[in-house]
């Protein structure tokens, strides 16, 4: 049999081994792995590993901000500077704001991906306003079309959610399958810490990091588990950033919760000082939560190497450094009034592939299982995205550990015009990206058409699965009999 | 010298020991413990104890409900029914509802208090509104005054405070001296589980007990204490109920966290069970939290011998079970129409004597310590109340421990009409009291004047006071030199 | 290319994914992974789970006791019945008594295995005897050579080793890259509870189990983590018997100490019930540590989803229920005369499958990982073994997950004469087994020569490593420079 | 009234309390306490506190070290020191070396101490030899009559017991009803570490610490605890060296294993660096456990405030810096060959004061409680002795709290000619101590005569008794019946 391509000569990297073999696609899925195999078309992988195409689980693009601020990338530029980063699927938000209908939103974000994408891409519901109609009707309806994971904010004044808001929220998930993911700080902390800052004239970024407390994250995570523990419905903690934020998911899943986590690499590579600059410029560097401390980015890759967390996304949430991003609220302000977040998609793979393999930090098959293959499990993207495998879409980055690579402030693709990580030296680069087979990156060119993205609509995974073990309230043998799921 | 009375033959009990020694009193104080004292007046304790008059610091005297509903008890009646269970000192609520100026509500129920108390009395500054004049002006003022402990709700619609008027709250705290008491529970769960609960049909009283899971007192907790370590500002964690709670503070204490914690009879010696009866009779058991478990009765005994919880109190919170009570709502009211709360002033100190001491639970040592002298101490009572030492308040209550009593519905001294643990047989009771020297309860009889107890300010206990040992956001060393204190 | 086989129509497991496809064969090697593969022998899969041939990483094969008793199989009759059961490879014991030479015990075993094996197989150095001469020469040439994983008993007067001892091979470990095993059980209290139980004759098989309490494992899990710590060298604790065990190790491995863990079916699927028989009948599950309770079956099997325990051995120890086995002491033997074991090499994998694939436990995914993949990682047999991938040998079981079978006493294929699971009813069993692409098993026949099974030699696996985080008292930056490592 | 003495114008201290008033003694008792009381003798305390007089329960007189080295002190010097430093009581040691009638040993030290004393005393029964006659005759004999502690050793080749003596030696003590205390370090762990740096030349004091690495004391801590939850027998550690030994402590104590704990003031003021001086000079400094850091220190701090921690010891163990003591093996020996120990009975208490009251890390309460109260309840010599109450012997220091004295080589009155603190500068000093109501050190002066102290026999403490939660094994509703206790 011929088959269309094959990348020979590569080592293949999966969650469980590296080995030498040729991957063989045709009609853009992975048709075979093998020794000696050949097709049409040959990509030469020699001195390469071949690994699966990044699934980054959290990016912010072409939204408005809770603030009502326009993020700066598109979704043209931001998959495009994904596919440069060897990403080739991304799961961005369709952000309901208070008043809107979420079928809607999922609506509009759909038309704007379909014309704009070229990494293939799935939503997270965000839901801001839980009315009976997007309880009721849109969520239910959008879950099982396979919309499979929902987004809530435990804090920012226009996007929160009350806790029995939170809880309804979650029934549904259970009801339909979905997985829940939280922006988990708590609301009450960071609003009075920024206001007796901002009152006492600590307005420079800098501050932006001491009014989110390190235990406004570890209230947050031990709130929603303790909904998670009592609905039995499954959490997605959304960037942790503090070693015992870690701590107290571990604990929680020793006890049998079912919590999963993710790390950002901003929470690995960075710390509180990276704000600490002259003027407004550590405005560059403001994300929530914050960084924090070398300790605490310790503790993430111990978490990580333990699995207490699972993932590595982004959080891709860029604003330009400019009056139309980060500064737009005018020459002075205080950091409550400068927009959160950072450029990623395209240097997560180049960050942790330099820690991970090139240091020495973990293994190759650590680096795949948390970019690639455990994103797309839990998602309920797998086994389609994710894995070098037979029969999974031919998403593939073919990766040269050789290259060495500074990140400079205007290297990336994306539409932000800064780099947080500007000025670092990074080994193993990618240097061809496919996406269903199709090469949309080589030479330092995107080759993929806008809108040639594809949305992915998902099964409900094993992750989004209740446990089965129900708190006494939710257990009628203990509960009076009351039937409350 | 003579003194003007002496207890003599008994065994005095401290927290340090029981021994044979007389005890002289003079104006009203204990003047000297020694062997072959004498006295114009002898008081005979032959094989009696000799033991502090109790300290109760939580009950609701005279007071208005959340719900708007008056209690059963005035200061006369609740008072008088703690002298005959021993106790000689009650701490009740100066409560603030939401518009109420707080030196005025201290005013009215210091005024109800002065007029009706046989017992010495303090009072808990009650937070519901948080306006600045609370806030700025009242809550300095009187803490400095000597109400140096605050009550918060973190659930109820009518008083409970959000998350930042909490952390307001207990800044004033830190900044003045006192403590913050606080009933802690996830509003959010109670209220979303007893709609969920209501709206399918459970309205009975034990369906009470499910609306308030275990986790939602654990998360409070967590939270609460979260707050203390964000403010290094301690706590007192009310009426705990479950085991889970119960570790959580341990856990806490164990990292250094100032957390103190309350254990009530209620459960100690109730579960959900009683709650089950026929009809609306459960309503009799109905506090929150609710009763819960054998085993978290277990867990609580061994967290107070552990010293994880400190004290023993009523939460006496009495309601008739009539229509001007329990049952105020008309003849079919759902258990979220039914007030909330127990009798418990009188029989505290029976119950705990019994398990702890007839019963062989526990110690005599440990029976004084968690009902008088413990409460005391954290209160800012001590030396003055809660010890049999020289110089403190003649507050005495002379035990008889061979003396069985069996509970009756109509056997108590407040106006509640209805014993919880009517049926229960108890051995040890106390069959003469003492309130700085004089004799209030003898031969059954009350001998004291309504109006005779006396106002207890209080200065700033140690347990009052910070650690000094400083989160990361308010040490100026690691926060960029912010000034947050 | 045409293959020499392809396994065509099954549904290939790996611990990633379960995937429709081929599997393509050519000298003795996975060729190709694909769809739509041929070859000139083609096998049926269609409704057939293909999986890589299980890795039994503890068995105890044609060996003497400590007792000085020959165990009831040979390498052929075990490794026989582990083809049956699905497993293509086993690591048994080179077992050094005192006074043997260890060099010379692992040719013996060589020799016995090169002639009697069907399976592939590698040997455990099991070190009685640390003399110099075994500590400096034989075991530091023989892990070099491959043998790269060593035994220790820290219990059974025989063979257990002094603490000092167990951490002189743990330093040659470490110095030369092996994994230290151990049977980890508290000896004093074993010997003490035995002496104390029989000296009040409580002799019959249940009270084994009585003699070896809970915390016996627990201390000696608690030690050799602390060894482990101290000299930061990998440990592998063998047959996990109690929940608490089990919650040491998360402890420890959540502090970052290498510690790895073992699960038995015995451990998982029997109680201490299962001894409380008429007379000597109990005899037949006396193991060491012995089984515990439904509870710790379910902390175990948690532990095992939590990856706290990562692989699952049979701990096969065979011993005939008559007079050259279990009854060899004679007609009245108390438990301390009666040799400890059960036979588990052919029933682990169909146990495992049934409880975790047909009840619906877990998933294929984990089945797979426990049983074959991550015993082949940590013992250094990965690639090789453990895994359907490109470049495995073909060690595989064609599994078909609907066959019923009920187990009997003499239904297994090794030489013990009873089976513990008698009377269990099993859904899922292998129905062709592939050696290096040969099929020894098909038809319910043994197809493989005795001694066509091939020694493994090993390389030092990443688990095998040292985690490179020194104890204070190994660093010489706090230790006064001394250079200890 | 009229008393033999009484101490006027003090204030009072007890665990419960710091009062103004007055102690009348009378017989050698303390007979009142009050305000105004008048005596035959005055004793003026103005602006002193009066405290109980010191009960130090664990220091080495006139004793054999394992190493048949004899300290350097004899009942008179080291009594002697200790009334200096206002301690009434001491615990020492009756040591049985092997081959000695543990009967004959108590006799011998009885007489030594008979003649020397001028505290009282009482002995630990120091087991190294657990022969049948030592266990079933002498132990039992001797604990009735009063003996009612144990000492056990896990280390030091020449008196260390194996796991199962000292399971025999705790299950004499729980059916007697005594206490086992315990040099808990791992055995092997010291002796292999040592040899280490022995043979690789690293011999000087300073690596004594190395040698006892810090999981030595945590191992041998746990293996202690989960005998004692084995047998439900209450446990003594003693000299808590580590943060980690003091966790472990507190996470037994809430698993409700009955462990207690000692600190001493070395572990609290020095750390490892003191070791680190010229030539051999740090083997003043070697003690056994060694200091650790000064995170240690704060850890045992925080543990005494706890409670996980009870009482203060000196671990008084006296060998000069000469010829005789620390330097008997030579001019050049390894620090294996070196005595450990320090004195500390005279500088226990003014250390303790000036860190917990002077510099204000805790209160006087807490003082009083860990150096005289605590131990005296736990070791049974309370009510008579550890406390200022009615009824207790009048063991009394007065305390000046703001003398200043500067700690010198050669300032204390034992017999061993350094002083381990000396330089260091202390704030509160003992003025005046009474004994049984005799005052036994005024005016810088020995008052009392040699041999005037009295042997304390003692009774069953609560401390000592089982907590009667039997471990599954020795609970016949669970161990098939068998009757084990």
């Amino acid at each position: 049999m011929e088959y269309d391509i094959v990348i020979k000569g590569g080592n293949v990297v999966t969650t469980e081994s590296v080995s030498p073999m040729d991957v063989a696609i045709q009609d853009g899925v992975i048709a075979a792995l093998g020794l000696n195999l050949s097709a049409r078309r040959t990509i030469d992988a020699t001195g390469r590993f071949v690994i699966p195409g990044g699934v980054d689980a959290h990016c912010h693009i072409q939204q408005l901000s809770g603030g009502g601020l326009m993020n700066a990338d598109t979704f043209e530029t931001a998959t495009r500077s994904a596919a440069f980063g060897g990403t080739t699927t991304v799961i961005s938000f369709a952000a309901q704001h208070r008043g809107d209908s979420l079928r809607q939103v999922v609506e509009n974000y759909s038309h704007l991906a379909a014309t704009g994408a070229v990494t293939d891409y799935a939503f997270h519901l965000w839901i801001s306003d839980p009315t009976p109609e997007t309880l009721e009707r849109d969520l239910p309806e959008l879950i099982e079309r396979g919309h499979r994971s929902i987004k809530i904010f435990m804090t920012y004044d226009r996007v929160r959610l009350l806790d029995e808001q939170v809880l309804d929220v979650m029934m549904v998930a259970r009801r339909y399958g979905a997985l829940v993911c939280a922006h988990a700080e708590n609301h009450g902390m960071i609003k009075w810490m920024a206001d007796r800052l901002v009152s006492r004239g600590y307005v420079e970024p800098k501050f932006h990091g001491v009014s989110h407390p390190r235990v406004c994250e570890i209230e947050a995570f031990e709130r929603l588990i303790r909904f998670s523990q009592l609905l039995d419905q499954p959490i997605m903690l959304f960037h942790v950033s503090t070693a015992e934020g870690a701590a107290a998911i571990r604990r929680a899943r020793g006890e049998g919760i079912k919590v999963f986590a993710e790390a950002c690499p901003q929470y690995l590579f960075l710390t509180a000082q990276d704000l600490d600059r002259p003027g407004l410029e550590g405005a560059k560097w403001m994300c929530s939560p914050p960084p924090r401390s070398v300790a605490d980015q310790e503790a993430l890759w111990r978490a990580l190497e333990l699995g207490d967390l699972q993932v590595i996304s982004s959080d891709h949430a860029p604003y330009r450094y400019d009056e139309r991003g980060k500064l737009s609220a005018g020459p002075n302000p205080d950091f409550k009034q400068i927009a959160n977040g950072l450029p990623g998609l395209e240097t997560r793979l180049p960050l942790m592939f330099d820690a991970m393999v090139s240091q020495g930090r973990s293994s190759l098959e650590k680096f795949v299982e948390l970019t690639a293959t455990a994103p797309a499990k839990i998602y309920g993207l797998h086994p389609r995205k994710g894995a070098i495998a037979v029969g999974a879409d031919a998403d593939i980055a073919i990766w040269d550990p050789d290259r060495e690579v500074t990140l400079t402030e205007d290297g990336l693709h994306d539409n932000v015009g800064y780099n947080p990580y500007a000025g670092r030296k990074i080994r193993g680069w990618p240097e061809l990206v496919l996406r269903r087979g199709e090469v949309i990156v080589a030479d330092g060119e995107l080759q993929a058409r806008p809108g040639s993205g594809q949305l992915q609509l998902r099964g409900c995974s094993a992750s989004m699965r209740p446990t089965g073990r129900l708190s006494p309230e939710f257990d009628p043998s203990v509960n009076f009999g009351a039937q409350l799921l």
